[in-house]
């Protein structure tokens, strides 16, 4: 019935390359015109501060790559398009969640191993140029996916992890709190936990040398490289030595980005031509013809909106407040669970909460006057003591007539300053007493 | 000449005490009214989530306290008295200097240590328990301190290492983006780094039994507990044995207790009677006489504000909105130094900045039609490429012109797609190589 809720987080640090381009960008837009999808995409530029101390670097490559994905016919009006810093929720929520997170596994995170890995080879200490950031990055994609309870999230295999420790922290917060949460009024559990949705058939491009298309290995085609510039990249692709007019391998590097952006009925014609006997250079000039035709409007589109950023900003602003629409209401229920919410809201949690707090307690004890009892809740207020009773036997068993019976059967002679008793508290405390007898007894019968 | 800004932050957990009185609330409120002093005085409940998942618990103690320290008579006018989870630049603030902060500093602070020793000695894993809040604590109270800019943070000698961390943290951030903070036009660096004032004469209470009073011995007397109550626990504070009228011991609790509330001259009538041969009854009795005088007036107030817990919500949240006067103008620089600021003012700060980022580069490489250069910017994007020239020679001189003479008198017939050239992209990128170079040549005269 309702759509799934599938999030996309973008990284926003270097500049997007036709490899980009295949295997992640054109995927995900075409995606996210499938009917029955809610689709997220955000720009993850408090990730990107983990890695990239240069502020112009991160300002730029997140101009940069909003406008590319924009170019690319991402729509603003069918997605919800934002910025991770423009959610206050997203911060707010990571410190809930690193406060139930366990340490332990934030130990296991791969990222954070392969740094203490490496350290260890080189003899280091394990943690040495190893930032809080690197570590808690697991923590802040939590929150990043909590916040809008996405049902669903796309990723490669090496991200597998990232989600199912999100759904584990959310699990944990879920179990810790999810009893508060319906105490204040909310349905359900306060979060929804994120399926892995694994891109099992990644479009790789093949670079200029061969190896999948990489900006590590510096054999990348920018995306908006200038035409003669990819002409001139393309030129360089490695080939093998065939004579110019002998028929050539469809497994080339021409062949396999030709094919990533040809229609079936030219990757057939191409074929042929390889076939035929094509020449590198012409097969080159094809490709390069072919790419242009798909990345040229692209590109008039990219310009015209790096000219304009007071324009994305104004789009990207409107997509968090579509975003906020759904993070503001969740966390003001996740305020109120945790016990954070207005001062008046937490007297009414508190009196009703009490029952999964500290438990009261009952103290019988002697004084001069002789022997008494007293109920203390479980922050150690005082909720009602007892006359003094000649013996503890006396007392014990007035105690134990209270227990039963509760405060409305009790002699109330037998309570000291009972004018001023807190008659709710009271039996508040004696029904949480009661409750944890039961389920002690339960427990034991059990065993 | 301007004033001092001081910094508190209150714990939300617990119902406070005499000895928390005696000890914290009322130096504390007295010091807020010294002149040159503008004090800030938080409710620490984004702290309170890491010690405790009962919410019940968290807010009632939330309200206690806020209602104690007003009832104990905090100005909410004269200081800026407000809670943390009403800030969302606290949060916000925590991520960035979570990206700065070294893991190895926080693996040193004591409170994860000690946990880490507990397990230890248990035999259990080391992070056996702990969660990523205790780990990450000591940072969110950085950001606490560093989001006003607060000069001076009194604390006890056992959290001196926290205000050490946030020096060493807001120095970090101060180094990474100081320059970048200065280039968005700010003056200076962005955190005043905090003085650690250090409470030397913290008065101390003896408790019930003459340890010092703290819940943790279980020998407190509660603050606002009824009079009848705060006079039975009086009656049950360990005295020594003299005789009744025999001369009594100034040592004692007793004594000491009174002496926290009375003025030099009760204090004078109380040790003659104590030299006089008072008895313990008649001391204790005079003690609680005395306390409840002090604590009467607050325990109506404190009565009265419980009473009313949407008023203490206006007070807070008109603090909170006196501390974010500061704290948000405070995070719109860091958010723009650090390079997330809206998408206009990073493209002008890109310009600047690509000096303090990842260098431009020069490239000479070979092609079928000869040897070409090309100058790269910081994040690989070709700037300008040359024509063909038939020998290494050739390329490198006209290279070494260019970088010498720069665009402006170079023959732009060697340059491929002249009329295409970013001019001020390439005059930027070759005074950046400029600068690196005469900052290497000075580095080894140096040497």
């Amino acid at each position: 019935m309702g759509s799934t809720r599938v999030l996309t987080g973008i990284t926003t640090t270097g500049t997007p390359h036709l490899g980009n381009y295949v295997g992640a960008i054109r995927p995900a837009i075409r995606a996210s015109r499938a009917e029955g999808v809610d689709s997220f995409f955000f720009l993850a530029d408090y990730h990107a501060l983990i890695k990239c101390e240069d502020p112009a670097r991160v300002a730029r490559s997140r101009l940069e790559i909003a406008a590319t994905w924009l170019a690319c016919g991402l729509d603003p009006e069918r997605v919800t398009f934002y910025r991770q810093s423009d959610i206050p929720e997203i911060p707010e929520l990571t410190w809930y969640l690193t406060c139930v997170a366990a340490k332990g596994l934030l130990n296991r995170a791969h990222a954070y191993k392969a740094a203490v890995d490496r350290n260890e080879e080189a003899g280091e200490d394990p943690d040495a140029g190893v930032t809080a950031g690197l570590y808690m990055y697991p923590v802040l994609m939590a929150a990043d996916i909590l916040a809008f309870n996405a049902h669903s999230v796309p990723v490669g295999r090496d991200q597998i992890q990232h989600i199912e420790m999100a759904r584990d922290i959310g699990q944990r917060f879920n179990h810790l709190y999810g009893e508060a949460w319906r105490r204040v009024g909310r349905a359900g559990e306060p979060f929804v936990l994120p399926e892995v949705a694994i891109e099992e058939n990644v479009a790789t491009l093949p670079g200029l040398d061969g190896r999948k298309m990489s900006k590590s290995y510096d054999n990348t085609i920018p995306l908006f490289a200038e035409p003669a510039a990819v002409r001139r990249l393309i030129a360089g692709i490695v080939t093998d030595s065939s004579a110019a007019d002998a028929p050539k391998d469809t497994g080339s590097n021409v062949f396999q980005i030709y094919q990533a952006f040809a229609d079936a009925e030219e990757t057939a014609a191409m074929r042929q031509a390889f076939a035929d006997g094509i020449s590198w250079g012409e097969a080159k000039a094809r490709l390069a013809e072919r790419i242009e035709r798909e990345v040229a409007p692209m590109r008039e589109k990219y310009a015209a909106l790096m000219a304009r950023p007071d324009d994305i900003e104004d789009v990207l602003r409107a997509g968090a407040a579509r975003a906020r629409a759904l993070a503001t209401p969740l966390l003001e229920g996740i305020r109120l669970a945790v016990g954070l919410g207005p001062l008046s809201a937490g007297v009414a949690a508190g009196g009703e909460g009490a029952r999964g707090g500290a438990l009261p307690s009952v103290k019988q004890y002697r004084e001069d006057d002789g022997f008494h009892f007293k109920l203390v809740d479980g922050d150690g207020r005082v909720l009602l003591t007892s006359v003094a009773f000649p013996a503890p036997r006396d007392c014990g068993q007035a105690l134990a007539r209270l227990r039963r019976d509760g405060l409305d059967a009790f002699d109330l002679a037998l309570v000291e300053e009972a004018q001023a008793l807190d008659r709710d508290a009271v039996a508040q405390a004696l029904a949480a007493l009661a409750a944890a007898d039961a389920a002690k007894a339960g427990a034991k019968g059990a065993a």
